[in-house]
């Protein structure tokens, strides 16, 4: 019997062979980041450059503008058109830009971030802007042609590869209000944190036992090392296939709990893409609903879960028994040493509270650069500006540890910062439905009994992968779209309760 | 100005293409048997396929046919003529059998190998014949088709895809031969060594100090660690690119003289990948030339260099360093240990001595087989007849370390194991050349500098990858094509000297 669906099914073959492609994409750079010798980067990128291209050539294949067009008359079940949906998302992502823009985006963002490393090292701004005003040129060509084509706003139109349906008509409301009480509460926990005994562990912690130690938790949150692993790289990532999650970390013998919270975070990551459902892989619908609920996911296992009393009890015995006794493993002295609030000049190394203030101060600047209202020499005095104002810091001069900090900009990540912030929000807003739904979690936790909050995870998150949109997958996980609301409740029953 | 040789240019690309899809593959192998965990194995298995259905595509490309005719009329110099000659082989490999026919032969082989891996343990002879005369029939009807086509006899077409212009009509002679002196010569060297006094090592070996110690190895034979890695994996192999060459061996804690000499000739295979001359890659010139000479360098690190006197004196204090010292280490005896004849059930354990007849034997039965002479039901006998005239051993009962013990027949990999008493002829042969051309050669191994052997073995056989016929580069390296006098000249001097 004839298909009924001949499009529709000729679509699901094409991106099937393009998540195999993805497959071997993904392998590549797990392997450049976390084994390859250095002799080997050249022809990597040579290899990783043709894959790009074979990528490409089969999202700008006519035959698949021709399919989208005939599958959408198709008589195709709801599940299809979700599925047909997140492919014309993919292939407008691809087809948008004319490749004369997007290889001279390459180019100056691949320019960029190679001299950015060595600039941020020198505190080398004035060698970076060089360079980095090409990179805002061919960004903002981006955003004018993609946000002409979408009807919204240019910075929207960037925001949308990594936070689909996100707009700064809904984000700058909610940071706005983020603006009138963050710093007043920085403000109040570090008046009653002044008087916190905090005990500092004493190293070395070798790096055996802390790898040890990272398995043992990520065992507890029930990654599943059948089908991932976990290695070191310089900087941590969650990479690989649903089917063979690739999560680093990496460890320092001074000091564990950096490289211990890192890899609970990356197992969030992992647990997603473990989590997507197989049935599906290889269709757009699998694939992650956005950044932000893949923060929300990693945010959900370092911030919600590992700084929980209840786990920190837990996790106190672990530790012991990776390093020996001290006093600073007391779990009381645990949870006080991964509440401090201290402002900081690294958003990388911020504390909970003091993360949105990087985020809002990041995004306030790229906003303005991507829409022309400001230039990139006019970065560092808002920098200065708004560190003083959101953290009461001096950042004069400091460019390193300022607006050369990121990797972002160099490679034109604009539209990025956002998803970090709402991943904490979305967090907490699942952390408030899970406790409605599941009246016993936090004696759970306290009882090491993590089942249920995984179990309201897989069904609500992960299993949904693609399926709704990001507002229907709120709706359907808590009852409300985002509603920042639980955020502020959160850290103020943490760090005020 | 227009090039005057578009049609080779045109295949340069395109063959450069291909080597950037081969290095994907490369890596995803490497990866799969070195680390991948045991869940990932579908997934990589599907993206493998795409890999290779799209090197395939681009392999029986009708262009790709069209540019080789035409660049054949070209103004080409002789290393693009080489270039050529050398892509018509890739070309010819790829395009010589049906579709159809390919496809048969990967499902047979894949479902041969697949149950191979229990039915080998099992000793279950008769459950492998189910699946192994699939792989025959279809290895015959290639072997036929290859052979009408090129006008060679059917097994050496098959060979010709390891060994280019190898045929029986020059192997049977070698074989021949062999046949006449290796038993005496086996039995001879066995009564020598009845009263010699071997101490074995006794250990337990912890892995990291066998591993540490491979690598001190490894860094005097001057393998690239900045273009290349270590690993484990369960069937040692050399694999990676010429720009990461990724090794593997495997530990046992009971015994480190194995892993150590499986990592000394994998290094051997090594060098002559990390020494394939780097602004040929990506063109087919700049392979390797052929298994046979990949061998020869392997065994000429693992059998000539690894066994010389005066590379186990250099040795020795390395060993002690890493397990502390024993009377089994002084350098007589290991010497007298890596050279002990002891004949055996199992190829890849057998003594330089007796490797041969391993050889010789399977030689003999897969050449008949696929000639149509013999039937797979009738491997069993003659397996029984010829270990027991070659190496007096009863093999009778005993297929799990019989016929069932490589994985080469369940795989259709017929015409390999030549391959490797070829290469341990070509290894003689280059090692007399040496000693010929460098008259320091010995002295200078006895004072463990070994620049001067992999000076020669760089200019002589690493550097010329496939610019010249098998033939020709034995002649230019040693004045003569494969002689086979100077391995029994080699072996006497080495066994009864």
């Amino acid at each position: 019997m004839a298909s009924s669906t001949p499009a529709y099914d000729q679509l699901a073959r094409s991106f099937t062979r393009l998540h195999h492609l993805d497959h071997l994409q993904s392998i590549a750079y797990w392997d450049q980041a976390a084994v390859m010798p250095a002799g080997g980067a050249e022809a990597r990128a040579g290899a990783l450059a043709e894959v790009a291209t074979l990528m490409h050539q089969a999202r700008t294949d006519p035959a698949l503008a021709q399919a989208l067009s005939a599958a959408a008359g198709e008589p195709l079940d709801d599940f299809q058109r979700a599925n047909l949906r997140e492919m014309g998302r993919e292939w407008r992502a691809a087809n948008a830009l004319p490749e004369a823009l997007v290889q001279r985006s390459q180019l100056a963002t691949s320019r960029c971030e190679h001299a950015w490393r060595q600039q941020r090292p020198a505190n080398d701004w004035a060698g970076f802007l060089d360079n980095f005003r090409a990179v805002v040129d061919t960004a903002r060509e981006q955003a004018q042609r993609l946000s002409q084509q979408a009807g919204v706003r240019p910075y929207d139109a960037l925001m949308d590869r990594f936070e689909p349906g996100m707009t700064c008509a809904r984000l700058d409301p909610l940071f706005a209000d983020l603006r009138t009480w963050l710093p007043g509460l920085v403000q109040q926990v570090r008046a009653r944190q002044r008087q916190d005994v905090v005990l500092q562990p004493q190293g070395p912690f070798p790096v055996e036992a802390q790898r040890a130690l990272c398995v043992q938790v990520m065992q507890w949150l029930q990654f599943d090392f059948n089908a991932g692993r976990l290695d070191v790289s310089t900087h941590p990532f969650a990479g690989g296939v649903p089917e063979d999650v690739r999560l680093t970390t990496r460890y320092e013998t001074g000091e564990f709990i950096t490289s211990l919270l890192g890899a609970i975070h990356e197992t969030g990551h992992g647990r997603y893409e473990q989590g997507r459902p197989r049935a599906w892989l290889g269709q757009p619908v699998s694939q992650a609903r956005s950044m932000a609920i893949h923060e929300s996911q990693s945010l959900s296992f370092e911030m919600q879960l590992a700084r929980h009393p209840g786990f920190l009890a837990r996790l106190a015995p672990m530790i012991r028994q990776a390093f020996g006794d001290q006093p600073a493993f007391a779990p009381d002295n645990l949870l006080r040493l991964v509440t401090r609030v201290q402002p900081g000049l690294i958003r990388v190394d911020a504390d909970e509270l003091t993360y949105a203030a990087h985020v809002m101060l990041r995004y306030d600047i790229e906003r303005r650069l991507i829409e022309g209202e400001i230039a990139p020499d006019d970065i560092p005095a808002l920098w200065d500006a708004g560190m003083a104002e959101l953290l009461g810091l001096d950042t004069r001069g400091n460019f390193s540890d300022g607006p050369l900090q990121d990797v972002h900009w160099p490679e034109a990540m604009f539209g990025y910062f956002p998803c970090y912030t709402l991943g904490a929000m979305y967090a907490a807003q699942w952390f408030a439905a899970m406790r409605r739904d599941l009246p016993g979690l936090d004696a759970g936790i306290d009882a090491g009994d993590l089942a249920p909050l995984f179990g309201w995870l897989q069904q609500h998150i992960w299993q949904q992968a693609s399926r709704w949109t990001t507002d229907e997958l709120a709706v359907r996980a808590s009852g409300e779209v985002l509603n920042p609301a639980h955020y502020r409740a959160h850290l103020e029953a943490r760090y005020l309760g």
